[in-house]
């Protein structure tokens, strides 16, 4: 319990199916917590609860209001059991209003057919490239070391392109091994899609995040504490709401998560 | 109420929040109901609702058991509401179990800023186009016009390629001018893209499912009853699970809908 996730996405359980948490200032953001630590403790929730069926295969995360720097009670709530699958409604609450709607799927994998479709994207490797520094910006970027090798927030509106793709590498700072707490907080790791057209920052916010999660135990296990290659981009921006379309790899070419959101923006 | 889309996306209030509906068997699939007039009569519920403010910007379907030829209720409840946004928790309920969990979210845009990303592809158009017929395979295709222009269907094996893209014109049948719930259904008109892959039918259903609106009611009214372009691919298939990307366009070439699923499959 000594890397600032672990803290951060702590739960104290005080009922069957509900807990209490309390996101730490290590991942603020510009107002309240990095949503990635909240999909993250959400995800958490459904991880220790004693009932749960199989790994994480599908997280939906509807971010309804804001999240004041106070504990919150997560109530995680089975809605169905199958035979190798599991369906999770859950609700964030913080003094007495809903802050947060999930739903969660959770599956015992067999093995088949696999296929991985999308490629490698061509990349310098990791060891290549320089770290960035953007602790200025917000404070929650403190705990991830990154390396951009496109995409960039320079700030500069010079570098102002048609393209919001960003590419980079992306690790936990402290390093800690890849689990479906710290991968499921790495899939918001973007800035707004945004902020990189504009190359400087403007009102927006993430209201709702899927996560698909590609990987169970052993290729979890199999990244430890290696960087993961993240891209994003934005396929829409329309009147206030914008999409931002995700993955992140494995250094070795495995596609862990595919993840979508919807961003509120005002430009 | 003469269009088979209306029929089967009809719903009765019973109580505040509660409806009760009954998809027809214009729209059956292989087993059950099709899934997009699932997801269809969930939006219909948020969009009856008295209290509802703004449109469907993000709809998540989560489909958690097999639904019945029977009716159901759909409970629609508020979780909260905000200035400009409401978000909602849904379920439909069926002889006593949860059929499915979902979550909605409803704005009132402003117009600002906006910039499409994705261009339309290059594909002929509609009139360019042979009407294809799957009237044989699955009865809810028939309610769709459906003019692939690529990743077409053909159980031919010899037709097995590496990509699972599939590009195609599409519009209800008969024709219907668009709107929400039409745009929802039409959101899941891809078969699984383990068929596409394969060229052969596998066990496969969409087990999660999430939609953001890119069309305000001014674009939808500008569609009318022309077909849209849609496409669909795997980005991963993993051991069970698999994800579809998917966009659909005006033909004029706006991104209405970008939408993601993840698909159970066994091959």
């Amino acid at each position: 319990m000594n890397h600032p996730l672990d803290r951060t996405t702590q739960l104290v359980e005080t009922a069957k199916g509900q807990y209490q948490g309390k996101i730490t200032q290590d991942y603020a953001n510009m107002v309240g917590p990095f949503g990635g630590t909240i999909a993250a403790v959400l995800v958490n929730a459904v991880l220790q609860h004693p009932e749960r069926l199989g790994d994480p295969v599908a997280l939906t995360v509807n971010f309804a209001g804001p999240i004041a720097d106070a504990p919150f009670t997560i109530e995680a709530k089975i809605a169905r059991t199958n035979r190798s699958t599991q369906h999770w409604l859950l609700t964030l609450v913080q003094e007495g209003e809903t802050a947060i709607t999930a739903t969660a799927m959770t599956a015992v994998r067999k093995p088949t057919w696999s296929s991985q479709e999308l490629p490698f994207p061509s990349v310098p490797n990791a060891d290549q490239v320089p770290i960035n520094a953007f602790g200025n910006v917000t404070p929650w970027v403190r705990n991830y070391q990154l390396q951009f090798t496109q995409g960039l927030l320079t700030m500069n509106q010079a570098h102002r392109a048609d393209s919001s793709l960003s590419q980079l590498w992306v690790r936990d700072q402290p390093e800690r091994p890849l689990d479906y707490v710290s991968l499921t907080a790495i899939s918001d790791v973007f800035f707004p899609r945004l902020f990189i057209r504009l190359q400087q920052p403007a009102p927006a916010g993430t209201v709702s995040m899927t996560i698909y999660y590609h990987a169970d135990q052993e290729r979890l296990a199999a990244v430890g504490t290696k960087p993961l290659l993240a891209q994003a981009r934005a396929q829409q921006f329309y009147n206030g709401y914008a999409d931002q379309t995700a993955e992140l790899f494995s250094d070795d070419g495995h596609l862990l998560v595919t993840t979508n959101q919807l961003v509120y923006y005002k430009a």
